[in-house]
């Protein structure tokens, strides 16, 4: 027999009744029914419950037995009856009659608990992340994580995909965020730097003659803490193909993500065709280039049924600039569900002036007719021509936000988000999938009073050099994307600009000169000089398509060993004080700020 | 029709002849051949003969193109002649008729070619690693490195392993090389450090109930330039497994690489079934604990004939010192070659001299006798009996060595290589495999006379603690195994002490406390305290397997991005100087060496 186990906690079944059974794993929990110990026992795969009674050769042993030691148990494998089978076990038809144990590990009291999964302050569970990573949920969390991204590697590989590792030490970085750096030991007073992601190595993979590349890529920013982000490293599925349109680009990656959804989604529906959403058409529609498709509202422009109409709060506006533009939210009501009254509009009239807004107007239908005071003062005939655009009945209501749409949208999108979820509009069991494209090449920068790159540097603007040359710089879009899920960026990517030409010509609208392109992405530009392919690609934010897919609310309930928010590893004790010698190596001397000083 | 191209550069084949190609692709070479001109279109996937002749409208562009430029080409596929059909090529029936080309990447002056290969300085090749990574040979190793690294996450997927990544950003690690260090700009003083194996993590993975982990894991360590080694960073197959023996560890992972191997091995032998060395019982027949299988040569003890022989030299030696040996080289001379006579003899114990050994003593056998000076010492009886213990037969011969076998083992494990290669006995077509085991817990460390482990610290001594407070020292095992291939240590692991208390006194022969121990191995000292399972684990060197595979002596040959020996990225430039706001905010000062201030 295995010296530790005949089979895993999750294996046995009816079919075993009486064999002889090695099972080894942690005491999840003890229990004593009246003189009998029952043990639920568990391992990686599974509980198997056990027991021993005083008849046993094992029950002086089995008594001092604690939560969370580790033991090896041999017995014999038993029927349980009818009313104490476990449904919600694979193994819950039987249970192991302990004659025999060994305590492979003991364990000390335990500073937080496994079973029951009690609410444990953070700093706790990640000192002890061992403990906490035995706990069910986030146990689970952590292997559909490895599977998510088994399944990621194996869409990319069978669509052609080569996996190549890029250099983790790597140059600094001019754009973007702040980089970690390395000090060198052979180099005094230079430094590495760890790669906020590979984009000029993957780039350079494509002038290399390497077409379809991807990897499963470690990227480091050095950020202040923030919600959504944990400290330090973060994933990132990176890819990238040569000789390819956008459209390819989208054709490609689309089957490949909708069926590691799929796999995971635990029955919830996932978009297959994925909507390819023009920017500009996404920010009219929702407010917001993150679009959350679940819920079904979508804004539509009524600037011209308040011109010239007796609410004069709009129409003044209108009147007054001819950027001002009014939207409309429509919410058609739920099937079944009450009307939309007074009540609920003046609730979301308040949330908006809690919002710091003026207020969000509206009008809502009640027996063939539109009421509420922006009805009453643009009259009938308006309201039924509004009615009739946004296609709305009797129960249903409508909000407006009116002004310069560049200035009011992110709010409109948030009172999109509002009113949907407050109405429960959103579908909750769906996976909404869809690209967002023609991204704006540029934007303006009010405090620098100058152009800047919106997005990346690196995309190609669409028209090329001519329309760098001969159009309005904000008009230019971008060949230029993002993947957007449920209302989150899951990714973004773009068709590069690999023309030494037309890459000097983009960079010299933001006042950048082909000295500084040399000067900070010189690896790039020089291998520009030297035969590059078209090439395109993107990268899926590995952290967050997996928090969709758990569910998960935090990026810590699915990295196996996070940082905290101040960026210390307490299990390990990291950051931690370099010896003097290392520091010697290095060359470096700590500059203590003044109030930590002494 | 495909904006880049309706097929890649391997695909056309005689089938396509009549149709419309579009290719896209490199400029591999043009030649001129009485006014037509043959482009070889070259992409990721191979490379396709094109023809332009005067009266083609691309003719005039075709003539402006070079080397390197990436193109696109339209035109018709066309059937070679048999005598311009080239069998070496999976297009090489075909060639396409240009009729329209697109330039898409125009190349400056090539600053080392790609067509021919030629031999070209490390510099010139590391600044332009896009262009180098074109040349067929290193593209091919490159892609032949994705393809293992993806057999092994294959092979170990479906054996259960889950993959999780371990942190990059991590705690400095006392024992074993030189850390990289990162400050940490949150904590002024503090650093984190870049892990040299993620041994610590994944061993807190079983204690946390994951029962079988792989990664294919960067690891960091900062040494000073060997040739066998890149500055930096480098990859390993990583993996541990709870509640196992060291035997069903090998049960394990040899079918896995094995079959690894047998995808790569191009027709040549791989061990199935690897031999278990015990590590005392490889010293003696190879000299090594990386003993090269292929060498059909295993040496013996033949210290008892010559003890009290004619042979002066060795027989005072043995009777000064009870530790002195005899090794026999046995060389058993190959089918069909020369005999092995005085000449080559004479030349292997010049060889020992120029090494700083005193010399080689052997014996030759001819006519059915032995010859040389020793087989004259010893007398016809004993060189009779060395024949029959070593199986010896006319034509074949042996050479000795003679000491204390601790000394002189490596000197005689050379000799082993040496003769064996010079005799061409070495059997180049095959992978020899094999686990070597049972390595010794400590050494003496004769300069700080004190014990010190002999390998991993982590590695449980056979016997546990009950050997440790009773056996000499010296003469414990440790669960402790490497896998050799041809000479090459491919990976080392062991069965992990997981018991604190069998921790402590391990720690405690070497001179180090049971609160060294909790300083310096806090996180997983602390985590063995609350129910750690038996386990165990591996970590294979990837870019040395990579390299046996690809037949590459250079690292460098078979990595995307390598640095050069000075740890410089010469195509990003790394490292650079930080700017001052970087180190600033790193609360660092650089302390230049006295030689290079001012």
């Amino acid at each position: 027999m295995h010296r530790y186990r005949s089979h895993t906690c999750a294996q046995l079944e009816k079919g075993d009744v009486g064999q002889t059974a090695r099972l080894s794993g942690w005491v999840h929990r003890i229990r004593d029914h009246g003189g009998l110990l029952f043990i639920d026992l568990r391992d990686h795969y599974g509980l198997t419950q056990c027991v021993v009674d005083p008849d046993s050769p094992a029950f002086a042993l089995a008594e001092t037995v604690r939560a969370e030691w580790v033991i090896r148990v041999d017995g014999e494998v038993k029927a349980r009856t009818p009313e104490t089978t476990n449904r919600n076990l694979p193994t819950g038809e039987v249970e192991v009659f302990i004659r025999e144990i060994e305590v492979l590990g003991k364990s000390a009291e335990l500073p937080l608990p496994v079973f029951g999964e009690p609410d444990y302050p953070e700093d706790t569970r990640l000192r002890y992340r061992f403990i906490d990573l035995r706990r069910e949920t986030l146990h689970a969390n952590i292997v559909k994580r490895s599977k998510i991204i088994a399944a990621m590697r194996e869409g990319m590989t069978e669509a052609g995909f080569g996996e190549y590792s890029t250099p983790i030490l790597t140059a600094s970085s001019p754009e973007g965020a702040r980089d970690f750096l390395v000090p060198s030991r052979m180099h005094p007073g230079k430094f590495f730097a760890l790669p906020q992601a590979p984009q000029q190595y993957k780039q350079l993979l494509m002038v290399a003659g390497f077409d379809r590349y991807f990897q499963i890529a470690p990227c480091f920013r050095d950020e202040d803490p923030r919600a959504d982000r944990l400290p330090g490293e973060f994933y990132q599925l990176d890819l990238e193909m040569s000789f390819v349109t956008q459209e390819e680009i989208w054709d490609t990656l689309t089957p490949i993500m909708t069926s590691v959804f799929e796999q995971f989604a635990e029955g919830k529906r996932v978009t297959k065709d994925w909507p390819r959403i023009p920017y500009d058409t996404a920010m009219r529609k929702y407010g917001t280039d993150k679009p959350d498709l679940r819920n079904p509202i979508e804004m539509q422009d009524v600037t011209d049924h308040f011109r010239d109409s007796g609410f004069k709060v709009f129409a003044n506006q209108i009147a007054n600039d001819p950027k001002v533009e009014v939207w409309a939210i429509p919410a058609k009501n739920k099937a079944g569900a009450e009307p939309i009254g007074r009540a609920f509009c003046d609730r979301m009239n308040a949330w908006a002036q809690g919002e710091g807004q003026p207020g969000l107007g509206y009008i809502f239908f009640k027996e063939g007719a539109g009421s509420g005071p922006i009805a009453k003062n643009i009259g009938e005939e308006r309201t039924d021509a509004l009615r009739a655009q946004l296609g709305l009945e009797d129960g249903d209501a409508v909000f407006f936000v009116c002004g310069v749409p560049a200035k009011f949208a992110a709010f409109a999108g948030s009172a999109r988000t509002r009113i949907g979820t407050d109405l429960d509009l959103v579908d909750l069991d769906s996976f909404e999938l869809c690209w967002i494209v023609d991204f704006p090449f540029y934007e303006w920068d009010e405090d620098e009073k100058k152009l800047d790159f919106a997005h990346n540097p690196f995309s190609m603007p669409q028209g090329g050099l001519d329309a760098l040359q001969n159009a309005d710089p904000l008009t230019i879009k971008a060949y230029q994307y993002d993947a957007v899920c449920n209302g989150f960026e899951i990714a973004s990517g773009s068709i590069r600009n690999q023309e030494p030409e037309t890459m000097i010509a983009a960079f010299e609208k933001v006042g950048l000169s082909k000295a500084d392109v040399e000067d900070k992405f010189g690896g790039l530009y020089r291998a520009f000089q030297y035969g590059a392919p078209p090439h395109g690609g993107a990268a899926f934010g590995i952290d967050r398509v997996v928090m969709l897919l758990c569910g998960a609310q935090n990026l810590r309930e699915i990295t196996p060993f996070p940082m905290n928010q101040q960026a210390e590893d307490l299990l390990m004790g990291a950051p931690s004080e370099p010896t003097a010698r290392q520091l010697r190596e290095l060359h470096l001397r700590v500059n203590m700020p003044a109030e930590k000083k002494g």
